[in-house]
């Protein structure tokens, strides 16, 4: 087992990284006091694949819960979806000596902890990431929150699990498609902050992939879980060195949002983010052609789908404006120095650099 | 001005209670850099009264400022009117670096400070009560929420504000009635924690009312607020001491659950359940005979309706049992030892306690 702690100014939290780290949850719960009365939350799939047997086996430990399951997908981060969950919750008598098991990939972890965050002034709750990209980065750092129809994760709050259990033996029944959306995420841990990770990636991504080798598995998601760490706990609310977790989300996101959320998985739409925003880089003269050439080199590797046909940089220009991240003067816009080591810069023409992208030129 | 300051481990913040406050707001305003862009979150009557001219008087110090207004009451406190003011929010273009302005009393500090808890993971706000109750009690603490349809205040953060503005010169538009029941918490306050400031209502509490002296309101204002401002500063999350400030609340939440918020002011609730409080710790041995007389003589001073007829102890006892407040092994209430002292006791015959109770008896 791999463990990291989190630390924050409210004591924060450890990260137990564990293949069948699933069947070791309930003795994490006793160790941590978290009481005998759990609602756990979870999508269609996750919770048919592995809902039962946690909740059996916490059962048996002494640990009794209710199952909530919840439509898979980024729709049931609604305030339509939380309501019901708020019903569940107070009909099955949680009380606020309680707690929350988040069970499935982002979207629960996401839904879940802004539940714990707002149910009876909030409760406890812990993490268990079912996904390769949950388990890499969204399971570590405390945001949470729901959807609004006029844009994604408008609602919600910074509220950290009690822990995170994360067990790479459920990523086998991932899709593999999941799989490399997740590594885009860790691909960006690589860029924006481990040179090393990043050379590493270059040899053995492919296999990685192939959940052949857990003992690597369990240290990329350890390595990617640090960093994210160090991040929060110097920034835990996004003031300031937080936002280089953003890297390749600013193009990313727009392309989501521009394509519905239906046609990118997450992780993919930030491949082709970071593809941009590496190119930038080299374009304002912060990266060299030869560094450039290795990024580019290692996200082409990567089986995500194409830009679609028809895209209009006026379009994504205008989705970039209106993200919540972004301030009213201008775009900060986080970019490269070398693999490793990010700068922010400061852009005005956006639907320009998107234009003459030569990535997006073709299309 | 009087100004407190409420000490928390994420830093705190001030209180400054002031006749003539509300024209002052813009000042405080620029003193702690909130910015320049607000959402005034407010009601019918109250916007009606001050919304436009606080709109103003901030526009004319460059503080730009939209005015969301929501119907009067309880009923706003709901997942339907959040989900319309954060379309509002949004539509306006309210960003992370702009802040909300709650201007009412208790619902409208509830619910604005709510939606700043939740809206794009938590953005500034300022509290500016306008009822007696609010600017005695609830603008200090944090406590923001909303309702569900199976309780009250289900639904919530501890989500601290910038500042609290009071201006008690608004107090003057409000009903008697109103008064009455904020006075209901001041008489808390000098139950738990100041036995000098229950002997000074005892001999000014009619006076009081009549706002002749804005003074000694002021005085008595700024004693409430200390008063809440220490035990939150020990205890902000309520895991322990501030459950003192629950004391009456007990019965006081089942008397306006079961009257449907529709016959008792909340203060007036409060009233009835410290009379009951108090005759159990007379009952229990806690509490003198004398002292209980004096309270009982000070609570029925105030004009607050009788008990309604046809209560059912048995209803009642079961409202208290599914508070969110209650642990599920027995009921864990807040009594008198003295006036000024506390202390708390486990009661299993909640039913029975009601029953007997004298004013309850006549019923």
């Amino acid at each position: 087992m791999k463990a990291l702690r989190v630390h924050l100014k409210d004591g924060g939290y450890s990260v137990f990284i564990e293949a069948k780290g699933l069947q070791k949850l309930a003795d994490h719960i006793i160790r941590h006091h978290l009481g005998e009365h759990a609602a756990v939350i979870s999508d269609e799939t996750v919770s048919g694949l592995y809902g039962h047997r946690v909740i059996e086996a916490l059962g048996r430990k002494g640990i009794c819960c209710e199952l909530h399951v919840v439509p898979d997908g980024e729709t049931s981060k609604s305030l339509d979806q939380i309501s019901k969950l708020y019903t569940k919750l107070i009909e099955s008598k949680l009380g606020r000596d309680d707690f929350i098991i988040a069970l499935g990939g982002g979207v629960i972890g996401d839904l879940a902890g802004f539940i714990a965050a707002t149910y009876l002034r909030g409760i406890k709750w812990i993490q268990v990431p079912t996904t390769l990209l949950a388990q890499v980065d969204s399971s570590v750092g405390g945001k949470v929150g729901i959807n609004h129809a006029l844009g994604k994760n408008l609602i919600g709050s910074f509220y950290q699990p009690s822990f995170v259990v994360i067990d790479p033996s459920v990523l086998v029944t991932l899709e593999e498609r999941e799989l490399w959306a997740g590594m885009g995420e860790v691909v960006k841990y690589g860029l924006i902050r481990d040179g090393d990770l990043f050379s590493s990636l270059e040899i053995n991504l492919d296999t990685l992939v192939t959940l052949a080798d857990m003992d690597a598995i369990i240290e990329i998601i350890f390595i990617c879980c640090s960093i994210k760490s160090e991040i929060v706990e110097r920034d835990e609310k996004e003031i300031g060195l937080r936002r280089i977790l953003n890297f390749g989300h600013t193009l990313g996101h727009a392309l989501e949002t521009e394509t519905n959320y239906a046609y990118f998985r997450h992780g993919e739409a930030i491949v082709h983010g970071m593809h941009w925003a590496s190119w930038i880089s080299l374009n304002m003269g912060y990266l060299s052609e030869s560094v450039f050439r290795r990024i580019e080199t290692l996200l082409e590797r990567m089986p995500v789908p194409n830009l679609p046909k028809g895209l209009k940089a006026e379009r994504l220009a205008s989705h970039i404006a209106s993200d919540k991240k972004q301030s009213t003067a201008g775009l900060n816009l986080i970019i490269l120095e070398d693999i490793g080591s990010t700068t922010v810069v400061k852009i005005e023409s956006i639907t320009e650099l998107i234009e003459t992208w030569p990535a997006f030129k073709g299309k």
